[in-house]
């Protein structure tokens, strides 16, 4: 980019609690961001150098929003492509491409992506309705994924059994092979405009058995060197063949004989990476930057080992949130509190989340454990 | 402090990079933090929940912006502690305390302190006027300091010999015996109010040759562990006799012979702590979040050796600041660059501070030197 980055004017689709991590590295780049978010609450109203209230998905809102911006991002993938595209088309940088966050808003489309491109992932089949899968019985267990408007868990269901298929989609969805995993790890992975590529250290993650959200989170992750390689080498290939510019969450499942296939991709800043921030030469938030600035990219090595667990909104609160056990947390050492300004809680909202570092693995892994159970969201 | 501390409305005096840095740090804990500045375009104008246009020095700005908090500090000790002890009669917390901000802001008080509490400090005599100066010609090499209104190396001065006492500063000054040191030393230590004390490991610090500034800093400092703890001591024995809460940045000379004087020091953040963003567990800035609040006082320990470089705007250009080399820097592995938002640059204006981290001490140091070549501010 021949302009000086702090006169660049930059729109943010999406003011949530990834927006306000980016807000909080932006500042060290004198950058002027401006958001839109649909919720005037959102995390970002109050901190962005301008903030819109507007519908993401409506392409007069988000074309009128990008017009008079040089450079537009994206914190959430559940936007206007259209509007993006005739952005583009207007001369405006666009990242991650519009083309790219289209094919990735349709899990269908994704799981295609994967198959046409040799990424490997698990087996799958198209529905475009109920009855399509109870056709497909003998492909169970499976799980049957919405292909457009899942989220955090919505839109996402296993489905074991004849007696469970009642509960299939009955729109265009896909139904995949219900791996049998050890872990679920990620990589993030960044790419610049010039094709400048660095992989984020891998990490593991383990899911909350019911509200299906990254519970905690571990870095780095406990596998074999083979195994680690296997994932960079996968992250890599999948944003170059995407050709993408900005920061690519890519979730994987590694199998019970050692196979790393890909779950999930997401293009933007990912729970995955939250640790990055205390943990890492460079945070997810600040190599997003560098990456759609066309900069060098940062250094990704992990300093000390990190884990994350997600602040989430108690089980039967909702209402004006109130944190208990905060002084407590606090008097442990190496926990960093990550509030994402939310004046309301409801069951399982992510209202935040603490990264904790230590020298010691077990010592870690055990902080996690007692963190959960120090602070609890409630109304 | 029973209140949950989102629910406190905080008022900063002041709206500069150290307010900068720290409201960044105040987005984690969702604090509501309002600024008041003379500077329309202050570092921190546009990202605090509100901010004022006001001089921090007028007595009924001050209240007028006081009023309506819950909870007062200070990014810069140049306001009016009249006001502020209004405010704290009303039942206000303002922190650090009016009396110790006063205290500070007269060179002579904090010397007279000094010695009353038997605070390791190089000798001195007051001065009322320039013939008082001239009367204690016996007592060249020495440093003539503005009781008040000194900054950033205003209102001080060395005269070596006879010829230099001309320029002595007819107003009340101190005379504070020239120390031939062997490094200039920093520990930031925090209190919170009930009475926990913590320390920052200690820093030393290169000043510029001409413009009395910190040009380079370097976590951890050499010198020996007896230095060391004789220090941490000082600056412990500093907060607890000040009975002071908040963050003090008590900058030290050491002495050819191994003594360990206090020079100055600064009750707030301060520009030799700015590494501990990156480089230690927990940062300055949420070292005094905590303080002020009344949290338990994060783990302070250097995570891997650091320096911290100003940017300084290059001598010969006033105007918009552009910033060359910013590239070339961002090349370099473990840099991280914090701009401070400010659109002109001036002769050594501080325009924002690089932080490198390094495990290996030789190549940080190489790499600071090589920092200050690549980046430049002109206009």
């Amino acid at each position: 980019m021949n302009r000086d980055i702090t006169d660049l004017k930059i729109g943010v689709l999406g003011g949530g609690q990834l927006g306000r991590m980016m807000l909080q590295s932006a500042i060290d780049f004198n950058l002027d961001i401006h958001m839109l978010d649909p919720d005037p609450k959102a995390p970002c109203a109050n901190i962005a150098a301008s903030f819109t209230q507007g519908d993401l998905k409506d392409y007069d809102t988000v074309m009128a929003f990008g017009k008079d911006k040089d450079l537009i991002t994206i914190e959430i993938e559940a936007v206007n492509t259209d509007a993006l595209k005739a952005l583009q088309a207007d001369g405006k940088k666009v990242f991650p491409q519009p083309e790219i966050i289209e094919m990735i808003q349709d899990k269908r489309k994704q799981k295609t992506f994967y198959k046409a491109n040799r990424i490997p992932t698990a087996d799958f089949i198209l529905t475009e309705n109920k009855a399509e899968v109870l056709a497909n019985k003998d492909f169970l267990p499976a799980v049957n994924k919405l292909g457009k408007g899942g989220y955090d868990g919505q839109g996402v269901q296993i489905l074991k059994n004849e007696a469970d298929l009642e509960k299939a989609f009955e729109a265009p969805s896909l139904l995949e092979k219900l791996i049998d995993f050890k872990k679920e790890l990620s990589v993030i992975v960044a790419r610049n405009e010039s094709g400048e590529v660095k992989c984020f250290p891998l990490v593991e993650m383990a899911f909350h058995p019911t509200a299906n959200l990254v519970e905690f989170l571990f870095a780095p992750a406990e596998v074999s060197k083979t195994i680690e390689e296997k994932a960079y080498q996968l992250a890599t290939d999948v944003i170059n063949q995407l050709d993408m510019v900005g920061l690519l969450a890519v979730e994987m499942f590694l199998t019970q004989d050692d196979e790393v296939l890909v779950n999930e991709i997401a293009p933007r800043t990912h729970n995955s990476g939250h640790q990055t921030i205390e943990a890492n030469i460079t945070s997810q938030f600040e190599q997003h930057l560098r990456a759609i600035l066309n900069l060098p990219l940062g250094a990704t090595d992990l300093i000390r080992p990190a884990a994350m667990v997600n602040v989430l909104g108690e089980d039967g609160y909702t209402g004006n949130a109130q944190y208990e056990g905060l002084t407590e947390l606090m008097e442990l050492s190496g926990v960093h509190l990550h509030l994402y300004g939310k004046k309301i809680t409801k069951p399982f909202r992510k209202m935040g989340h603490i990264t904790l570092t230590d020298s010691d693995v077990t010592s870690l892994k055990q902080k996690a454990l007692k963190v959960k159970e120090i602070l609890k969201v409630k109304a």
